[in-house]
């Protein structure tokens, strides 16, 4: 097993903060997505929508996506449960973690995506160029905002997302989180619940992965 | 347990469809979307992300999201399975029906929001109104077409896109290339594959849920 993976990027920082969170270590591929490695053979045959992170089985079979990837490791190495103890916890684990991404991380990478000069033909992810569309900055500047909000609203009586116990919706929200502080966007003080629980997940030695 | 739903969206429609595969039957609550029933009290309290479909637990708790509620819904009715059969099956399933989500669902609802007349002030779902971007229309054109042809790609070897089985990544993908019709946007003759598929899955009893 290896994880394609790229030490700068948020999305790939969700799995490895998971795998820190459990204790386990996967060999480690680094594909270089400013030089565009993501978007070149032999990548692109791995996986087809250019994207990382990617854990490769030893039978070539590519798992891409954060939540395909945080499943099937779960399974392999089930404690400390991330992803819920029961099936109405994994639902509202599923839940909350699916809306952090929706809500934030993508508003996130849509103001990135949409505003750098850098991204400049590469507003979307995967093989297909995409052009940069301005309304979308504010748009999603905006949404991230109120992701901030209900972030904060939901911590108002929870020690973590979803209760009483750290689970991958706290890693996608943490990402999330520090993304946004690369457009400039960060919790604002009136937001205690969340600026705390943020203070205290970036504590975890996990965090640092 | 009751499901939340709105019988002519198409969202709820991969819930429907799941339910029908596995033969349970969950009462149902109606959700009038054209009056905007999914951003008033009291629906709201049951999800503040106005969405349907909502599968509500005889405590109470309140599961939004297809992914979570279907992964919940398998868990107490594990025959026929629909999200795979090892650890491995179930990642790559997650993989496929979160890619026909994000490249074939959401890029048709952005077509459609950014178009209609009835959806402006409503180009994304949630408690915010978002106005429409015009220069969404062209691209979720572009995205839907390929989806379209991945589909036909990965169908080319394939009875169903994660292998022999039916699975959550096909009612996903289904639901999506119907949904499409919606902004005149179908599979096209030379996409063989896709549409031998279309019609097969079409004519499952469970795909008129």
């Amino acid at each position: 097993m290896k994880l394609y993976d790229c030490q700068t990027a948020p999305s790939p920082r969700r799995v490895r903060i998971f795998l820190a969170e459990k204790g386990v270590e996967v060999p480690v591929v680094a594909v270089d997505l400013r030089q565009g490695e993501q978007l070149a053979e032999p990548f692109v045959q791995i996986n087809p929508w250019c994207t990382v992170p990617v854990l490769q089985l030893d039978d070539g079979t590519a798992i891409s996506e954060c939540a395909a990837i945080c499943g099937y490791l779960e399974q392999l190495h089930p404690e400390p449960p991330l992803l819920g103890r029961d099936p109405q916890e994994r639902a509202i684990v599923t839940m909350w973690d699916r809306r952090c991404e929706l809500d934030g991380f993508y508003a996130v990478a849509e103001v990135l995506r949409n505003k750098a000069k850098g991204m400049k033909g590469r507003a979307l992810t995967g093989p297909q160029d995409v052009e940069q569309i301005p309304a979308l900055v504010e748009r999603g500047q905006g949404r991230v905002q109120h992701f901030f909000e209900a972030l904060d609203q939901q911590l108002s009586d929870k020690e973590f997302l979803t209760g009483e116990a750290f689970t991958m919706a706290d890693i996608t929200a943490l990402v999330s989180v520090d993304f946004a502080g690369w457009v400039k966007l960060t919790l604002s003080d009136e937001l205690v619940h969340a600026k705390r629980w943020h203070q205290a997940v970036s504590a975890r030695p996990s965090a640092k992965a």
